[in-house]
């Protein structure tokens, strides 16, 4: 069957509906759907977005027989219309607008009053009565076809204009210097004398007369169109707002109405409901005797709708009936465009509107009391970025000049919020600004464990290397601070203590500003807002915890942490990382490190005694925080000589403290060196080397369980085995942790229930997952890890090339960066490989993961397909898998009715309003 | 059923046969079978392995019931021969010996003569009508007991012999202090004297008489034998030659032969084939009137068996016939220990004699000759070992005694062969030697693609880390080249030019030894000998070739390799390295280096065309030695940081010769600096990012596959893609490559086919491999990068933990080294994962392996049994993964008789001798 490439609308009959936003665009999809429930909609047609697909894909050649089905509803259009397309009496003048099937700035904008030539502009003079009003509609069109469609330098037309204006206008009217000469003070005359002067811009130009043939017109602005969808900075903006998988842009043509025709006319935009506040208020601005694009170029300034009412209360009540009816039809708050020509409304797009973060809470809450929805489309309707939004520092957005003028650099967002202070290249410095109260910013090429401290004590962390699982990142995300990593343009000088990017120098104790939800950097400091949850935030996340299957757990170290996490709704703590306690404090530092160096055993087990009541006391605090949740607690996973210092001063520094001569340190550190410390000595490798690190740890959790237990509270140690590759690896470590520990609660006689699992991270581990299970306890995925070994890609590096394999314009091989979402086809089908096989060796085996995926929201519901029991997430994340974890359990239970798939489907993908007809 | 742990054998009836190893030890099995055909066998009976085995596992105790087992077969031993055991009149005397499945030094040796003591010895001394002959077996029995059995150091015993022929015998003889008292100059009287002597020694030391009870002599002397299964240097053997799954000793008590009953007795070993030869002639050494001990001491020279022939002509024809019927019966060369007793002949032993590497081609080739063995038990029974031990240089075995003075440290054996010459620390230094005639070994802490030059131009490479696939390892195994690697008590410091090993120093310029067969390191120059491949060797590999069914290629990355592998038997090249040919001169390494400090297209472009016609040349000179060869060239791989220098010195020096700042090469070398290169920007990765180096080396390759072709050569080109994840990134390459190499062909019109494929050696290379063979025309399994990946360990990391994980003392979760040897379970549910995927899309796909393990045997009969078509090893590997892929067929195809299954199980478990009655 021949495909449609064209699609009519109008009031009485219209080809497409709103569910054809792929192949409509999402504004001809709106005025189909509009025009076809009896909304007053101007008529035309839509030349769909496969025209645009198949236009590439040809070599810029159109389908056969698109000409001739262009051409018979522009015959339609004519009949319905009563005018003739080109008639010089009384001519069809039509708009051309782009429209993709997502919002999409920076393609080509509307052009309009196209259909006028040398003749017809008479005709419509003429018929209209107004010979200036046709002179400006002919002027404009020329103008819009030759800058927009054409690529000529709008300024050429605008500098004739004000050429016109200040000589001849003002000539004409006496008009002193001082007095601004306004548009509407040109009369048809020089209006006339400005046509021609346009004209002979088009042709100085382009090098032929301006197109007096309306078909040629047209076909010169479809051209552009659909020209404009590769254009650079639609194609940029795609790339940046990872925008995929859309096809390309349809074309709207509709039949012209004119805002401009006096005091009754103009034109507006408007939002059912409040896009800032959420409010149910009608929200809009109006702008009368006036096209669409006075609007965009505001040359005037817009009225409120209030105003409206009172200036044209008629012309009001008819948009008031419009916005009633179209958030009942569409059940959700609408973004409308709208021209009222002497007197009658006309609309001419209608779309989801755009909110901000506190206001999708509110008005999700709001439509499910108002019963316009369920609490499921409630749920469904929230993105991440929602959550994110109302939980992190935002620069104001009233900035917008200083924010241009003072950008400096742009990294990878690694952890959205924003972040402002003075800038420091060393952890030392940052803790110590921190401790006189100031706000710094810590700048570093990378950063390592021994850094932690700075970054804790740091308002933000920039780095000129990673990704966004780089060490950094990762430990930022866990705080829910600000971060900007990757920034490869920034030449850091530890020396000189300054930061460059090109010939713009940053030094030490200057300010800077960070969007960690954009990735840019600002010179200097700018102002920030913190929003607040708003109470349909609560009321919200209560269906959200009522819906979901899975629990959420989170990532957390300290006890700090684990509180905030509990706050934000976790459930227990899936990843308790105890290296990062080893930095707390000088002494705890030290202790570890004289353990390190030290060659003999006694010496390791000295040392290692000396951290065992740092590590209690953590844990204790942990359990304390955590009472009634269970918490998973790792082994020591990092190589060794993470913990060791790499500089000469540093080295000598611990030598002289431990009482080792600096030789033993230097040679100590050059031994712990390796090629690939991500493939190297770490994880429970690190046990079966030093069993005695294992009984320093297992000690220290289970005597903390005992005492916590011991004072009431409810404790669930869960013991968890890193780096797992076999079996008898895992019973080896199982075995002398049940040792130590079965000893401990035999001697302090308390009833203490623990697990010994293992982390599945290696891709060996996941496919001999039903051996393992014959030792473990339980499964957590560490997804990171595993991405890293199952890609062969390394996250500290993958900088360099990943980025042009997400790039859809470069290699385009992943929709997503597999560091942040969770590659399913090939990760995936390990992860899914380990839950099979695991539970077929222990059919309830408890499975989880807690790799930065457990906080993602597509992750997060494959994880719930997979059958996992939880996932678990650095705090801030919480909220967010929270809510992913629900709308998983939504879409399942939708998808298990057969005949509403399809429905599904479509809802779930687009994250759209609730179905037609379906009630609560 | 009560288990039996005690088999009796005697030439009326024996428990046991030669299939009984693991259980009767090799000896027990070995008499009870020689027993049962008949042949003289003093009888007596055989303690099983697995009272061993449950002696440990039940804390040194033995099972119940045993000692009533081993009185009822001692009271069958003395049924047999008519004597009564601890009968003071005619005394049954036996012998106790130790003897495991497997030939294991180190453990508890044999003790004659048990049963004597104060009593018997006057009934011996009676019934022999010798006093002096029984009392010299009663001073050796006390002296064999108390040092074997009971650890009294056995110089106290000597101490005192020599004391008493010193004073007392001389004395008596009146001999001049010059000449040497010999033992059997010492009288009965004196002997008493000894006896005397040695017991108040026993009772010195132990604290308690010396037992008269023969139970308890008895018992003693097998706690003995199974306590020393565990000293330390029979664990050190088997640790060391890697000897598993073996449950213990077993323990032989047999009665007493005397081979010193004067002229017509002696005692003497064999072997029925010449064991350094080949040949088929009787070959051993002879002591007349001697016990087993006196060959053993050494205190004697034996003489040759043709001398014993002429000597005792009834006794050797005795042996003659013992030899005949044992070489028939076992169809293969025997090791045999013997006693003549006053002219009968008793047989002490027999075993399959160990034999030199060029023997074992000649006996195999010749038995086959013979009618004695089939073709494929011939193939079955040669050992990879062979085949090293026939190529590669060895230290002449002579210098024992310069090897234990000069031994320097030890490391990891990563390829065999020994090699000796003065010691350099760089590869500069090592190709300037080299290129003035001087032997040189380079010593490096690590090697890295700048070293190649110099690593070719020594004799052999001594590193300090990385394990036996760092780059050092692998490089040198594509050579043959005698390297060692991962000595990690070698000191090295490059500014002196001198490495250390605790306190000895050795500089530039002194010489060293390595022997890389072992890993050992001597100081000095040992000397070398270099076996020569024997006639029979070839007649052998004729017979591999005709048996296999998979093809055998070589990892070649230049034509001299690639004629070398054509000699070994190469057919075709399964791995051709690009990036090493951008080291061979300083030109090349220029144009790389530039073209990878160039910031932009052209500039890359530029310095790649200056690459273009050295890579054309290697390939034409490769696929002129491969003509009528396959040929897979696989794209540059290693990142690109491997190319450029890392010192300051020689960083100023690049960018004088290239001229652009130096700083911008620092800034450059700096950026391409990676946290975990291994899972970095490399591999088709650069492709992605730098398509240019991809249009270089297709261009390249098919240029000269074109140049060639036109010459006449038959080429074969297969471009390979390394490091592939994913189809979509294979598309792109692979599209790119076809686009460049079709051009080349149109433009020169020649018929040539190539196929484009990919490495699989990225886990989700291999879990989406149905995908990629939507693509790909071949896969190659990169089974090291792959192993690395899967099992999450870095091989040049892996020295800090690996080898305990292989250690069965430490942890031993490996039997094997899965870098050597293919972990199957793991690594390998890939491969097999990969292979089936890869054929279910594309049914005929040509798979093959070009990691390491493609020259390892058990990796080559894994590869064999998963189904590829071919294996592809570095040129010395080659003839040993020839007959590892013969054996793996002849094995499949026994495996295929089902009745046949148990008979070739333990044939094929032990490459053992055919079994009875098959015959050709």
């Amino acid at each position: 069957m021949k495909r449609k490439y064209v699609y009519f609308f109008s009031k009485k009959h219209s080809d497409g509906n709103k569910e054809m936003k792929n192949l409509l665009g999402g504004k001809g999809a709106g005025l189909a759907e509009m025009a076809s429930i009896g909304l007053p909609v101007p008529a035309g047609f839509t030349i769909t977005t496969e025209v645009c697909d198949l236009y590439y894909k040809n070599n810029r050649q159109y389908p056969a027989g698109l000409d001739k089905e262009v051409d018979e509803n522009m015959r339609r259009l004519e009949k319905e219309v009563g005018k003739k397309f080109g008639d010089a009496a009384d001519p069809l003048l039509v708009s051309v607008r782009s429209g993709a099937p997502l919002s999409m700035p920076g393609m080509m904008e509307t052009i309009l009053n196209l259909g006028l030539n040398d003749r017809s502009v008479a005709g419509l003079a003429a018929k209209t009565g107004n010979r200036r009003f046709a002179l400006d509609a002919y002027r404009r069109f020329i103008m819009m076809y030759g800058s927009t469609a054409k690529g000529i330098d709008r300024e050429e037309f605008n500098h004739a204009f004000e050429m016109l204006k200040s000589q001849r206008t003002r000539q004409r009217l006496h008009l002193p210097s001082h007095v601004k000469v306004s548009d509407t003070d040109v009369n048809d005359v020089e209006l006339e004398e400005l046509v021609k002067e346009y004209k002979a811009i088009y042709k100085r130009n382009i090098g032929k007369e301006f197109p007096q043939d309306p078909r040629e017109q047209l076909w010169g602005s479809v051209d552009a169109v659909f020209g404009s969808w590769m254009a650079e900075k639609a194609v940029t903006y795609r790339r940046v707002e990872k925008i995929k998988g859309v096809v390309g842009t349809a074309v709207n043509v509709q039949q012209m109405v004119f805002g401009n025709m006096g005091a009754k006319s103009g034109t507006g935009v408007c939002f059912t409901r409040d896009p800032n506040s959420g409010e149910n208020t009608f929200y809009g601005d109006y702008l009368v005797n006036a096209q669409g694009e006075d609007v965009v170029a505001g040359i005037r300034t817009p009225i409120k709708l209030s105003e409206f009412e009172k200036a044209d209360p008629k012309s009001y009540k008819q948009l008031v009936d419009v916005r009633r009816i179209l958030e009942r039809h569409f059940k959700d708050m609408q973004d409308l465009e709208f021209t009222v020509e002497e007197g009658r409304l006309y609309m001419l797009q209608c779309r989801t509107g755009k909110r901000s973060p506190a206001s999708s809470f509110r008005m999700a809450v709001d439509m499910v009391h108002e019963k316009l929805i369920r609490k499921e489309d409630a749920i469904l309707r929230i993105k991440d970025k929602d959550i994110e939004g109302i939980f992190y520092p935002i620069i104001d957005p009233d900035q917008k000049d200083e924010m241009k003028r003072n950008f400096l650099v742009s990294g990878i967002d690694a952890v959205p919020g924003a972040a402002c202070g003075k800038v420091v290249f060393n952890a030392k410095d940052a803790e110590s600004a921190a401790a006189k109260g100031e706000m710094v910013i810590l700048v570093r090429k990378e950063t390592s464990p021994e850094d932690v401290g700075g970054m804790h004590a740091a308002q933000g962390i920039l780095t000129a290397t990673g990704g966004k699982t780089s060490h950094a990142a990762v430990v930022a995300r866990g705080w829910g601070k600000c971060c900007i990593v990757g920034c490869e343009k920034l030449n850091i000088n530890y020396e000189k203590e300054e930061l460059s990017v090109g010939d713009i120098v940053v030094k030490k104790g200057e300010e800077i500003t960070l969007n960690g939800s954009t990735g840019q950097v600002y010179r200097g400091a700018l102002r920030l807002i913190k929003p607040e949850p708003p109470a349909s935030f609560k009321t919200l996340m209560s269906w959200v915890d009522k819906t979901r299957a899975i629990k959420v757990r989170t990532n957390a170290d300290t006890p700090y942490d684990a509180a905030k996490a509990v706050e934000l709704g976790a459930e227990g703590i899936g990843l308790c990382r105890t290296e990062h306690m080893f930095f707390d404090t000088e002494e705890r530092r030290l202790a570890i490190q004289e353990m390190i160096v030290a060659d003999t055993l006694p010496g390791r087990i000295e040392a290692l005694a000396r951290l065992l009541p740092f590590q209690k006391e953590d844990f204790k605090g942990i359990f304390k925080a955590m009472n009634g949740f269970p918490v998973t607690i790792r082994l020591i996973d990092p190589p060794l000589h993470e913990f060791v210092p790499h500089t000469e001063e540093k080295q000598i520094q611990l030598a002289d403290k431990i009482g080792v001569p600096f030789e033993k340190v230097r040679l100590r550190v050059e031994q712990l060196h390796e090629a690939n410390p991500m493939l190297g000595h770490r994880g429970c490798r690190l046990c079966i080397t030093y069993p005695e690190i294992l009984d320093m740890q297992v000690r220290a959790i289970i005597e903390a369980a005992c005492e916590c237990s011991a004072e009431g509270v409810h404790v669930f140690p869960e013991i968890m085995i890193p780096l797992t590759i076999d079996k008898k690896e895992l019973q080896i470590l199982e075995n002398r942790t049940r040792q130590v520990a079965d000893a401990i609660i035999r001697e302090k006689k308390v009833k203490l229930k623990y697990l010994v699992g293992t982390m599945i991270e290696v891709p060996r581990a996941a496919l001999l997952a039903d051996q393992i299970a014959e030792v473990a306890e339980f499964f957590s995925f560490g997804t990171n890890d595993l991405t890293q070994m199952t890609m062969g890609i390394s996250r500290d590096d993958a900088g360099k090339f990943l980025p042009d394999y997400v790039d859809e314009k470069k290699a385009g091989v992943f929709a997503d960066d597999p560091f942040q979402s969770l590659d399913q086809a090939g990760v995936g089908m390990l992860v899914k490989m380990g839950i099979e096989k695991g539970r077929r060796t222990k059919p309830g085996l408890k499975i989880g993961i807690c790799g930065e995926h457990g906080g993602e929201a597509k992750s997060v519901e494959f994880c719930c397909r997979a059958g996992m029991n939880y996932v678990s997430c650095s705090p801030f994340r919480v909220p967010i898998a929270r809510l992913a974890a629900a709308q998983a359990e939504i879409k399942k239970n939708m998808a298990k009715t057969p005949a509403k798939k399809a429905a599904v489907k479509k809802a779930v993908k687009k994250a759209k309003p609730a179905k037609k007809g379906k009630k609560k």
